[in-house]
């Protein structure tokens, strides 16, 4: 194999599919970028398994062929290299030579066959949305999955299409996010559970662009995600997901409008008296016209009240600080409005049409006020 | 006490005085900050018994007083509070209550007696030298201290005057870094070694600044730093210096010019086949119009050929690639030249005044060639 490509499009290339190279393995071909110019394009893959991410990349193929090589060690080396055009070449012995300009590297290559190439997948079911939509949803909600394996529907998220309604949902036991789209077209009702890791990682490749598009196929195992020049394989998570819509009650005897910024900053100062690991709750004070927020430990105390808009009963209530900041952050209005019930009940933070629901379960604080 | 000032004044010179606030200590009174408003100016001192630091801030004094109060949990608060009006007033039972807006904290203060106050120093002794000469004289010269206090002295930067030159040396046993500059007046010569620890901390304060001048004096135990309305006095080290000048040859059978860019990233590239407490060398193959670099190691290899200007013999010479890599960072010429005699010898990158002395040990190369 001998190929040449320019350093720009080969560093994005690498840096897209390392994203699929595991950081440990016992299998060193997993730890290997394959470089494919066996056909008449030059493609990139990496697969741990779970998650393959293949992408094309601009270049000239001078002999066709195919390499796998150390993805840590050739992404490092072609990022160092100077912007100028790059040959990557294979010789004898197992040897790959990288040249650009008078620098010359040799280094060993791993046989291309024992690469786990990415599964063919069949593409009957999919549906579109634009890059823009998808790192957003993937953003507003991917805080609030567990990380730990204890509960492997909790570590993904819910992908759901209803009635051409797109919804994606993640939960820990402690709280609940909930993202919803409408979909341009008709498109077949799904669900599906998706790996949390390869949402977070398809979300830094993602370039955001509005109108660019991401084409979504799936079987009963696998996932893919196909945009500009790069095709993302994923495992589905098998199972059930929770059913959540019994959880979401749309009744409440306390309403609150706030603006976004003073109530995250005036929680975020609270966190301060809070250390790690430490679970002492906020302490809300929802009265006619303003809310007091207390926090109390062992370092200090914290005291903040805030202009509100309030609608029906006054509510004391406790939460975890973590929980509402998390879900706070990601909205992206000015003013957000919060669903009481009472002390036990979760708390709703919403907007009028439900295109984002964050669910916060509240802390028994009756033995701290 | 009480006090009103700025966030910006307040969280500038916490910020600066936090610098002097160890990490870990077994003493609590040595993680606080001491408030001190009992005369006429707000005075913010920290001190880890070898370094102390010591600003003012702009401020409204409307109880004299002084308290000590945690560092970290107080720089902490101040960083997220809003843009405003701070208050800070020490109440009964060693409570202090910090207020901005409508955010109130208490937290508890410690006794401001236990402070350990920063030193006297007679100030008979002293020379002035701009912020930016100072600052880039520490940059180019720190890394090469010991980091290890297996000897006490390698682990301080030289601080020499000498008929009016002010000399900066550090080493580590493989290399040595020299700068050198004019004084502006006629000085007392001296010689001090100051902690390397104490030029690290100063030099994140230091403005860097042309016009603006730092007094600097000194006892036989002491150093003291003043700028800005800032004062850092530091525990100097004690004992001699090495005999430094005795390792500067002027002798050379081999000179090259190069340009410092293209020789830096080719041994920074060359570096990508060395790992972590590995010790290849890169060797230096110096021709007439030119030089190979070579590094060999398990993972492969890297071969780069550069354009010099030589005088003098031929020369192959090995060295450990880091230490070429970190002198050649600090120097601002865009040609550097090298001064080297044989394979066994030190190579000298030096300017013609010598301004800067960067002298690097050659590391036997011959089993591996």
């Amino acid at each position: 194999m001998k190929i040449v490509c320019n350093k720009s499009d080969l560093l994005k290339g690498v840096s897209i599919v390392s994203k699929a190279v595991p950081s440990k393995t016992t299998m060193p071909i997993l730890e290997c970028i394959l470089i494919d110019a066996s056909m008449d394009i030059i493609k990139l893959t990496a697969n741990d398994m779970e998650l393959g991410i293949q992408t094309v990349i601009e270049g000239d193929i001078i002999t066709n062929g195919m390499i796998a090589i150390d993805a840590k060690l050739f992404s490092d080396i072609v990022r160092k290299l100077p912007d100028n055009l790059i040959t990557i070449e294979s010789k004898e012995n197992n040897q790959t030579t990288i040249t650009c300009e008078k620098a010359k590297f040799d280094l060993s290559e791993k046989a291309a066959d024992e690469f786990s190439f990415l599964p063919e997948i069949e593409k009957s079911n999919q549906f579109k949305i634009s890059q823009f939509s998808l790192k957003e949803l993937i953003r507003q909600t991917i805080f609030s999955i567990a990380d730990n394996d204890s509960n492997k529907q909790m570590t993904g998220e819910l992908f759901e299409i209803k009635e051409g309604l797109f919804r994606v949902v993640s939960l820990d036991g402690h709280r609940i996010s909930i993202r919803k789209i409408e979909l341009g077209e008709e498109t077949e009702d799904t669900k599906l559970i998706v790996p949390g890791k390869t949402l977070q990682e398809i979300s830094k490749i993602l370039s955001g662009e509005l109108e660019s598009m991401v084409t979504i196929s799936y079987t009963n195992n696998h996932i893919v995600f196909e945009f500009d020049q790069t095709m993302v394989v994923s495992r589905l998570i098998e199972g059930d997901y929770f059913k959540i819509d019994q959880m979401l009650s749309k009744d409440y005897e306390t309403k609150i409008k706030v603006n976004k910024r003073e109530l995250l900053s005036a929680i975020d100062r609270a966190t301060l008296f809070v250390k790690e690991g430490d679970k002492k709750p906020i302490i809300i004070d929802i009265k006619d016209e303003s809310m007091e927020l207390q926090i109390k430990s062992q370092i200090g105390s914290m005291d903040e009240s805030i202009e509100i808009h309030k609608d029906g009963k006054d509510l004391m209530i406790g939460f975890n600080p973590r929980f509402l900041i998390d879900a706070l952050r990601v909205i992206d209005d000015e003013e957000v409005t919060l669903y009481l019930m009472n002390a036990k009940a979760p708390c709703f933070i919403k907007d009028e049409d439900e295109n984002y629901i964050y669910l916060v379960l509240p802390v028994n604080f009756s033995s701290i006020a």
